[in-house]
């Protein structure tokens, strides 16, 4: 448990986690070399705290740390860890200092740090180990990465349904296998299958000789070993669980998951939805070196190269309309622009509410309907806008006349594709948040150049 | 609790949640007038669904729902309900019915219920409460929105620091003023301030003679009422708490926030970030009418109009640049398009960085130096590829040559704004998420367009 000065932690929010002043005095121990302050400090702070100190660290001085902190590393600081900064400190530590560290987490988190590390060393890893816990977690890197058998740890309190609260407390004071941290009993019938759940709470204020069976939640929420990560992070939100059992095929009672571990399943999954939208696909981009950066960026980059040629192509179809008009030329960006702009908000707000399942198939016909009809209200403002100071700026009414048309044009489609693109790739099984943005600008931009231009062509020239 | 019938929830993911049949169910029973039904339906799955399903359906329908469930109305649903859609049914309900129903709940529901009401509502729902809810209410009211006394519920678990296990067992069974949930207890002294806490899974394995002051965590981490909500978000994520003590400005103890109050927080707190550099700042975006809508999208539209005009009004400077030479205009929208896009990656890693701590002023200087490296790089290579389609194009290498450089600023420039912006408007307190995006790309749209016909004027001419 954290040894925070809980005066510090009270007088000042920004106190919660690591402060500059933290990193500063690592990095002046470091520099100074009084490794007994470096030790202490990093010992002292909670590991999610140190594992957050590591990151921010550059890294030499994180190299650095490490062989000062020597055996004395903090093991708990691992599965805090990002994975680039998890995959590039394995290696500062020998075969055995790693498998004694390990050998003191929790199952989930011992899986977290092998999953980062080469087979070859994973292998020596869990040659090193105790049995039971090599079998345990040789099972549960077995299952897909994104499932829950994967993120659930193997230790939970199962109890038979016939048992009193005196025996379970007698239980859970003398046995030895129960796990760290719980929030609730598991009651199991005769072939471990989960039949109802008592959280703490409930069975802390019952007398000793009431049976599970009388308090216990029946038909609780239950999570199969293969269910995905986003439907369970849903199923914790939804019903506001702090634990849920895990069953395997045949439904019997194998793991728990608790909510610490699904709060960071629930941060994760925005996350990556902020990134993708953003045009970023790899996870630790803030860690990676700038040229591994710089690839990984890359595609989404070429992707946008091409759309934009396309766009290019599009706008030399007119070439001999910009030739005799250059003003054609000076105002083309901005419906395209708008178009994008306007596109990208319906995006936003479809893919994220697919996201936490408020835009569902029985919703999405009039939510599609709904988008048209806001891209028509704005469309027809931004029109009558952009025409009037089309006609001001350039003394031309027909060519705001015509910049008008096509920005109506251009915002009703942009609230049509921004509604449907999500919809249609969602249908196809596609994440929507990756590959919408860049669909719907390009056709945004197309539509934008070519509304614009070709009427211009046709009622100018 | 919930009766949903648990071979359904093991047999199909989906079925976490409600499917589009239990919403056709409803339309059905409501068409064909089957009171009996909906109200059985709706009472029989879990409150958070129920409201969804309420969400989900169509005004006319909700309101038909509504008038049918009547007196009969799942009271736990409202606290479940979107803004827009829980101010629109309030009207539904008369106000002895609203006052029975909100007496229900627990006081931060009660809370978010109340906010939505109009004033006049409000006084009078508080008028018909009992006297001691009506204090609690008024008190949590009076907190800032966003604080932690507005989260938090008033009732708690808390035993003076020298009693035994068996006393707090004993009183546990015995109490009344207990909270439905509670995950620890909270050790406080004479004088009501909490000096440790005692999770409910220590608690229960003791025996009964144990005292609390030698089982308890020492200096726990505890939340003062002003606290903000993305440092109690970050609080609980960081340290894996599943409840924390808060106090008020002199240290006691006054509430206790749990971590399913927390995990909605996380949530929102990044679906406003997404929504945000999406250019949707309006909560509850996908429940408004259109019109309600479209102008609360409205004003990002004309920040990015104004934007677009003075990229254009850029443009124009170099309109006789353009007469002579319309492959510029052909050209110009690649360059921008290709810094708008690197910008906006940069832009979102750091942005999002900085909601989770990952990008503090410890390493800010790194990640932006990086992030110019990565312009850099990846402007090269662009620059190479464009330089040589542009070429093969037109004919014209020099017009190559031209766009590879225009190509290779934007992206250093991108990556150097993208960086830059959020880590700027930060220090100076602004929400990155919210001017981050147009900001960068007015950017990187005139120096786009300025550096291509700039290059081109003095080359080519």
């Amino acid at each position: 448990m954290s040894n925070i000065n809980t005066k510090n932690v009270i007088s000042n929010t920004n106190s919660i986690g690591i402060t500059s002043q933290t990193v500063s005095d690592i990095v002046t121990y470091v520099d100074k070399n009084k490794k007994e302050k470096v030790i202490s400090l990093l010992n002292k702070i909670h590991p999610a705290d140190a594992a957050d100190v590591l990151e921010v660290l550059s890294e030499e001085y994180r190299k650095n740390v490490i062989f000062i902190l020597s055996d004395k590393f903090p093991a708990e600081t691992l599965p805090s860890m990002n994975v680039p900064i998890l995959i590039s400190i394995i290696e500062y530590f020998s075969l055995e200092h790693l498998i004694k560290m390990l050998s003191t987490l929790d199952t989930d988190d011992i899986t977290y740090v092998l999953e980062i590390c080469d087979e070859d060393l994973r292998k020596k890893i869990l040659l090193g180990m105790p049995n039971a816990l090599k079998k345990l977690i040789k099972k549960s890197l077995n299952y897909s990465e994104d499932s829950a058998g994967r993120i659930m740890q193997t230790d939970y309190v199962s109890v038979p349904v016939n048992w009193t609260i005196g025996k379970v407390i007698d239980y859970l004071r003398l046995s030895k296998a129960v796990p760290d941290e719980f929030y609730a009993l598991f009651a199991v019938d005769s072939r471990h299958v989960p039949v109802g759940t008592v959280p703490l709470y409930i069975a802390m204020r019952k007398e000793r000789d009431v049976k599970i069976s009388d308090i216990m939640t029946t038909n609780p929420k239950i999570i199969r070993v293969g269910d995905k990560r986003q439907d369970i992070a849903f199923l914790f939100d939804q019903y506001e669980l702090t634990s849920a059992p895990v069953v395997d095929q045949r439904g019997r009672l194998v793991g728990m998951i608790t909510v610490d571990d699904v709060v960071d399943l629930i941060r994760q999954k925005a996350d990556e939805d902020i990134l993708k939208l953003g045009g970023v696909s790899g996870e630790g981009d803030l860690y990676l070196a700038a040229f591994k950066t710089a690839r990984s960026r890359f595609g989404w980059l070429g992707i946008n190269l091409l759309t934009a040629i396309m766009a290019s192509v599009a706008i030399a179809i007119f070439e001999t309309t910009l030739e005799k008009l250059v003003s054609l030329a000076i105002l083309m960006p901005i419906v395209a622009s708008m178009g994008g702009n306007a596109g990208t908000q319906t995006l936003t707000v479809a893919v994220r509410a697919m996201a936490t399942r408020e835009l569902t198939s029985s919703n999405s016909f009039r939510v599609f309907g709904k988008e048209i009809l806001v891209g028509l209200y704005n469309g027809l403002f931004f029109a009558f806008l952009i025409g009037i100071i089309t006609g001001l700026w350039f003394g031309d009414y027909l060519l705001g006349l015509i910049i008008a048309f096509a920005m109506l044009f251009n915002l009703i489609l942009a609230g049509t594709f921004g509604a449907a693109i999500p919809i249609i790739l969602s249908y196809f099984k596609v994440d929507p948040a990756v590959a919408a943005t860049v669909l719907l600008t390009t056709i945004t931009d197309i539509l934008g150049f070519v509304i614009f231009l070709g009427l211009a062509k046709y009622l100018l020239m």
